[in-house]
């Protein structure tokens, strides 16, 4: 595609382009509807980005996305605080939370080991759950991490980090196919992965046997 | 799915979904992607459209995106200004000019009539052709809008419109199956139907017949 007779377009297209999934005709077909959309409208779209990466804030505890010092599932007395759901980010609480099966509070890592897009443990938040557990209030640590190559290695790196203790480190059930992401799972199977969870060193037996 | 745990990213997220064609499940993959970018890159991001919607210009001759009082189209000495293609935006401008085959200017209505989405003839750049016609200048228009429902009647009110003058309107052959966009067609075939391009009135006979 040749080049863009603007330049102010130009760049707002090749930032829409960054956004995943996105390619260069999408990315001119949003940039063409920012255009003809009401200026406020695109202000307000663009301001939208800009607060939400100066004003966001994290939960103290989880980690996860929160408008307060606490988010809303560990500052409910009805949630279980001594059981601990891993997860790799907001959208796979929000997937498990869909499934009204787990009564738990979480711990958001915030992504997980990938050595292709180079991010390693210590870009993940895994030393608060390490401290976390040390202290002594966890009964039970639940890994809800992707069933993928990155999933399991991060898995893996977690369970030798808690070896120490010996609190039980489960996995959800593998009802989830290999390969697929968690948030794109049904409700049933996920739901049910959580209540079927098993001990951690069972997964790694059968993956030797 | 459930509301979000913070005020800021779900308004973020909310803004990302009124793009055309993203859900609410890519929106928030789109928001935790910018939100684990530099703080930098997010401001870029939410800058270029704020900038773009202030600082963008148009071609005073054909109502192109443009840097400057005349798009590098209608400024250059190469192209015949008599002949005259109208499209609907930027991006079948970029379609025609990527076949190669034409030479002549462009018109860019900056939108299509359609009913349903509440645009009319007065929310288009319809009166300035209309009045680049009268003033003679005009040899030939070339109608190149898109083979739909809405195209056909822009087509159709552009014709009336201009049924008082002498100067030949045509269409661009019909090789581009009906019911489909401009911008996706192959170059060959929108080339091709750029060098057959039929007068008016025989699209309209074959219709009747």
């Amino acid at each position: 595609m040749n080049s863009l007779p603007s330049r102010v377009f130009e760049t707002a297209v090749n930032e829409l382009a960054k956004l995943p999934g996105i390619g260069r005709k999408t990315a001119l077909r949003m940039a063409l509807h920012l255009l003809k959309s009401r200026k406020e409208d695109a202000e307000s779209f663009g301001m939208a980005i800009i607060r939400m990466h100066n004003e966001i804030r994290y939960c103290r505890e989880c980690g996860n996305i929160s408008d307060n010092e606490l988010c809303s599932i560990c500052g409910s007395p009805k949630r279980e605080k001594s059981i601990v759901c891993v997860v790799e980010d907001i959208r796979d609480v929000i997937a498990i939370e869909n499934t009204g099966q787990y009564n738990g509070v979480y711990h958001v890592l915030g992504g997980i080991i990938s050595p292709m897009e180079g991010i390693g443990p210590n870009d993940l938040n895994i030393s608060g759950l390490v401290v976390k557990v040390e202290s002594g209030s966890v009964a039970e640590i639940i890994l809800a991490l992707p069933t993928t190559i990155e999933g399991d290695t991060t898995n893996f790196y977690i369970y030798k980090k808690l070896h120490a203790s010996t609190i039980p480190v489960t996995t959800i059930a593998r009802g989830i196919s290999v390969g697929d992401e968690l948030e794109h799972t049904d409700e049933v199977t996920l739901g049910r992965s959580i209540i079927n969870r098993t001990p951690y060193e069972n997964t790694i037996l059968k993956k030797n046997q």
